[in-house]
């Protein structure tokens, strides 16, 4: 029946599951033997610390399904027509202030970035002006590399020491988030200060990255803070927004901030709605959506307005995003159809380079977590790497010798005169020696002319493998803008090339277009977005013509660049072992069912069950399941018993808190009765067990679950076939479902982990091992 | 417990489900009297023809999940990775041609309309100019109205005589086909074509229509055929695609063709698959929407592509959709700070102007309903309305002395000098004498002065008043285009206004911008769409700058509007009784759960069945059920049994034509193994029950379902809440949702009926007849 190779080490397969340890006898029993003689064949996979192959017990699950329990729904009843009225405002309300807040900070990342770089890049420019003449210029280098080299130190302890977290640009953690993966510490509020502090000094610090990715996760961490109206962190409550402690509403709320996120970063409101929805939600409701699509809006405006009074320019709007393309006026950029192919051929040359850089990336990754583990090792790597971004655009410039005349029009913001005549300035400089949002934008918008081939191509291929080497350090930093910058050099590569071999002036001309479509190319073989991403460059670059040719070539780098390798953010999420759900079950699952997919057998309890055996069962540290089964009455020999209700490892903590107990004689010991507002307080940083201490006399006790299990939870017959269990599980967010005989009783569950195990490898259908890493 | 009134008229009730009819026992025994005394005080209210509180049962529903049984699982289970992988080409390969095939329609619509409206207008112009010095223009006027007349005849003939459910915009029909109602003929051929001509006919014969929201219809009847591989209506079978013929897929390629259809006739692809997420699917999948997005492109591509030949400028593909707003530049038309509240203003204007038309529409349609249901009524009234445009178009003309120079730069496609001086025309007629494509890229872009305010004024009241009789006639039209001119016209009225009150030359100088954000608003106020419509006039404007200002009208007139009235598909979809599941269920619900919902008792089935029950229960003329659970053993007296599957009347229909029977003594009478193909030959028209002839010796054997039936249908326990029971059916596309008790046995059925039966009312939960209607 199952013909493909069990590899899960069952010993170490203690997850959300109510699965009794290995003692305990399998229900399916005949398939036992068969297990044990494969694993000890197999060898032991554990020795092997990461590798996409594993999939990591550490991480818990999200519950996107509300527990609608006999309190809850005594709640709901209770509440008015007013009440539910009251709440869907406080639900805009909060998605306002999520904007708000969101787009402030992007305010602060961009004006203090603003400042620090302009006083780092015009320290140098003197210094290397004054050394130009009377020789000396290593001394400038050595003042560049220094400069560099502090700011990203003070960004990388951050992050190694105090934060790990808030590492790369926070978009794959989002992503597990937003799928219902527990990513431990995201969506705090330290986490939020390093990240922006430390997203800060790593573009100051002049690394090959963007804040915008950052950006993105910040949002998240303010939508997750303003909506539970509270900060643990800051042991401050406002008592307000009660309602949404739980994890389906706080999704929400973090899908908008996600979109705030975006919309700041890009000044894309709708590219915003579409990331979150491309990216992270399955169910998608359309007052959910116009939720996020109001979250983006403030966010951009609040960001546009504050942005034009800084600029003393107060009440222009049109300053959208912390990266700005500039305006691609239409007029002189049409495009006809013959350069439709050039088009799509650009895509399949970014979606191949998209691939190197991944592959290359994912060497590099699989090569830090093995040797590069230790915080301090993290630190002096960034500053390596600092030193080295420094040195070699340094090496670069010093070497170049494409002198153009300074052009008062398109005036650079630090031109560099170098060796050049008087008039004129070094070409290398406009891209290295500035901020890599402000090169995109010469690369878009110089004319024609602005630099030689060669300085492109050496410009190329230095940022591409600096921006790779980058890309995954302890620093906060995101991948978006250093693609789009290698993708622009080689997009008006390109240009250059294609105005040279045809007549001048014709529409060729412009290689200003052509670098927009390399960046898009460049950008899209990397994250292989596509939706989002060609409405976040339209909106970033305010014009529609390339609409079309941008969806063109991000479809073809993505099927390219699939072809050879995954998207960066997926390798990042497989390397962190991430028991992450993809849209869909691996096509040839079909033959599969919830019977060979469940974990059995299941430790259940009774709906009026001992305090001792409660505790015995959440202490286990083998197993430290998370969800538990509610039945009729547990057999003595493990025999099947009838579900009656679904409970939580966290709700039983606070029943165990809170002493829920009955005494045998049927006196209830609690001083009151439990609310809801208990287990929202304790939302969502639940104590561990260890840290109750329960009397011997208070094991005797009785607790009754009746009121507190979820009496409905979903059920699957064991014969479901995998896509079908697959397909609930995902359209519903669910944590645990139940599978159960035909005659209710409980034979098995099915958590996260259970499906996340199947994927489509080469070879069809694989297991991932399962391992407590 | 449920302190609703029940007011279901359970005599008529046979929905989808299989509950028994009046004379079987009810299970909830006790609630029966209940009902029927109140059903006795009630009346008959089967006697209003329709009505917003009425739920029509000719509505079945789509079954938007895979029945996984045996021969499916099978047929999966042999299928390669290879297998698969073809699939998945062959779907991207059919949105390919759809886009193709519904760039071409929207290619034929607008190239013909031009034709046409470019003679008729000839012929009138050159009419009215030689009887404007003779005098005798009610001649002209004559003319004016039979073209208008017999176009708008043909067009209505064909709708009303011919295929009915062509008739308006077909957006309300796509959108419960999506939400997963069966609306009988909505996607065939037929209809395909008499919508393509009766579009035509009705933009060429003047009424105040666009050609855009039947080319969503149009695009959608694209993809339902071309996904099958075969036309039903020609009898053609080309034998490829049989994969897609089920529901499930089918949906898939209809929401991939709604957007192509979008993306042709705005020119706004991301528009297009926003739309078809917004209005229509519930569980979004990346895959599938890149693939409605791989549509949209093509399309838009296509449209581009042939009408850059047919204008002779092959290649240029700057004319993007069937409407084309014209460019809007960003230097002459930036907006400030202090224009958001003037914005907000106008967008709250259009909520109520919106509103109101709702409104009027909405008795009119009442009126409709109740006196003009016969054809040749129908036609007659078109008819009226065409007389009628025209004699007011034509009055408005006439006593209009709103004369303005001619200017060659902005050259009008048909100016009227009528009275006006050589060298000037009659401003009045560049909004009537003319298509209101072009009207509204006039009121748009003309300089500033080119209408007087009291001609705006009186085109504004007397256009919405046509715009709202015209709406609902059957003529196949679209109410996007009326809806922005209405709009543009008062949006301009306002820019003129603010420009009189303001200092010359200052930033309100040019009106075109309010056209713009009035024809927004005006829109908004009627279809109450917000992202999606943002998206799609961003697309057509070309120009990003104004989507912050869009998007804040399209709420707020949103908000405005909801106040009042809901938006004009949803108040045809409710006229029309569709049961059309919203997003969520209404918020009060929490206190009624599954049993309180479910219909009961259910007719089952065994698993092996006496033919001659199956032929009786499926001929029952007074329940008609759908689907049936099938069951270990029907009990004598009505006990529930367990729950082993279930299965529709469709494939009971497949069985008994194929005799699939087995005799008593266990021979199979059936020539052939039945598999899959028999299925989905016979989808999705299924003969009806009485064209199956069964003998008696026949209805003496057995039938096997085994094989058949779907073996794991989704199941709630009675006492899941509504909210849970409505969450489960919306996220999954379900068709029927079998009740169990605690130990899987059938004791009730929910379908899409019992769960649109509630609705939020004024007075909070209300729940609506169910009607044979």
């Amino acid at each position: 029946m199952s013909n493909i190779t069990k590899k899960v080490s069952w010993s170490s397969r203690g997850d959300e599951l109510g699965a009794a340890g290995e003692g305990t006898p399998l229900l399916n029993g005949s398939e036992q033997p068969r297990h044990s003689r494969q694993e000890a064949a197999r060898g032991q996979p554990r020795e092997i610390p990461h590798n996409e192959k594993l999939l990591s017990l550490k991480y818990e699950s999200l519950d996107y399904d509300n527990i609608e329990n006999q309190l809850f729904l005594e709640e709901e009843r209770r509440m008015s027509f007013t009440g539910f009225r009251c709440l869907e405002i406080s639900r805009w309300l909060i998605c306002g202030l999520i904007g708000l807040l969101t787009g402030l900070i992007a305010c602060v990342i961009d004006i203090v970035v603003e400042k620090l770089a302009g006083y780092k890049y015009e320290a140098i420019k003197q210094n290397i002006e004054r050394f130009t003449e009377v020789g000396g210029l290593s001394i400038s280098l050595i003042l560049w590399a220094v400069l560099n080299f502090s700011f990203v130190m003070v960004g990388s302890i951050l992050v190694a020491f105090f934060e790990p977290v808030a590492a790369g640009s926070g978009i794959p953690q989002i992503k597990c988030y937003l799928n219902g993966v527990k990513v431990p510490r995201v969506v705090r509020l330290k986490t939020l200060v390093v990240k922006v502090c430390g997203v800060i000094c790593s573009v100051v610090g002049g690394l090959a990255v963007g804040k915008e990715g950052p950006m993105i996760h910040s949002g998240a961490v303010v939508a997750a803070g303003v909506s539970q109206g509270r900060s643990t962190t800051l042991k401050k409550d406002l008592m307000i927004f009660e309602y949404f402690r739980r994890d389906t509403e706080k999704r929400d709320f973090v899908s908008a901030g996600a979109a705030a996120g975006v919309s700041a970063a890009f000044g894309a409101p709708v590219g915003g709605v579409l990331f979150s929805l491309e990216e992270g939600a399955s169910f998608w409701n359309q007052m959910l959506t116009w939720r996020i699509f109001f979250a983006s809006m403030i966010s951009t405006f609040t960001l546009n307005f504050v942005l034009s009074i800084y600029h003393n320019n107060t009440g222009d709007l049109s300053n959208p995003g912390l990266i700005n393309f500039g305006r691609f006026e239409s007029e002189n950029l049409n495009y006809n159809l013959y350069e439709i192919p050039l088009f799509i051929a650009m895509g399949a040359i970014g979606g191949v380079l998209g691939a190197l850089f991944n592959v290359l990336n994912y060497w590099l990754t699989i090569f830090r977590i093995r040797y590069v583990h230790r915080p301090c090792l993290q630190v002096m790597e960034a500053m390596l790497v600092a030193a080295v971004t420094a040195t070699v655009s340094f090496t670069m410039i010093y070497f170049s010798n494409d002198c153009q005349p300074l052009d008062s029009e398109h005036a650079e913001e630090y031109p560099l005169q170098l060796f050049c005549a008087d008039g004129e300035y070094n070409s290398m400089a406009t891209t290295f020696f500035n901020t890599p949002e402000r090169s995109v934008r010469s690369l878009f918008h110089n004319q024609p002319g602005t630099w030689n081939p060669l300085t492109l191509g050496l410009f190329t291929l230095t940022y591409f493998f600096l921006a790779c080497w980058t890309y995954g350090l302890a620093v906060s930093a995101g991948v978006f803008i250093p693609s789009l910058l290698i993708g622009a050099a080689w997009g008006r590569l390109c240009g250059i090339w294609l105005a040279s071999i045809a007549s001048a002036g014709s529409i060729w001309a412009d290689p200003g277009k052509y670098a927009l479509i390399g960046a898009a190319a460049q950008l899209g073989g990397i994250v292989r977005m596509t939706l989002s991403l060609t409405v976040i460059l339209v909106e970033a670059t305010g014009n529609v013509t390339y609409g079309l040719p941008i969806m063109l070539v991000l479809l073809t780098a993505k099927i390219v660049g699939d072809y050879f390798q995954e998207g960066l953010y997926d390798i990042h999420i497989k390397l962190q072992s991430v028991p992450f759900l993809h849209w869909e079950a691996p096509a040839t699952s079909h033959w599969l069912t919830a019977r060979e997919v469940m974990s059995s057998p299941v430790t259940c309890l009774n709906r009026i069950e001992k305090v001792g055996t409660i505790v015995d069962v959440l202490s286990n540290t083998s197993t430290n399941h998370n969800g538990f089964p509610v039945v009729m009455q547990v057999s003595d020999n493990d025999e099947p018993a009838k579900l009656c209700g679904l409970i939580l490892r966290s709700q039983l903590i606070v029943l165990l808190k809170h002493k829920v107990f009955v005494e045998l004689a049927g006196s209830r010991l609690s001083r009151r009765k439990l609310q809801l507002k208990d287990f929202r307080d304790a939302y969502p940083r639940f104590p561990p067990i260890q840290s109750i201490h329960v009397s011997q006399d208070e094991r005797e006790c009785l607790m009754d679950l009746t009121e507190f299990m979820n009496p409905t939870p979903y059920t699957v017959p064991q014969e479901t076939s995998l896509p079908r269990v697959f397909k609930l599980f995902r359209a519903l967010g669910l944590r645990h479902l139940v599978v159960v005989d035909d005659a209710n009783r409980v034979i098995g569950l099915v958590t996260r982990k259970d499906l996340a195990r199947y994927h489509l490898g080469k070879y069809g259908l694989e297991e991932l091992h399962l391992a407590q890493t």
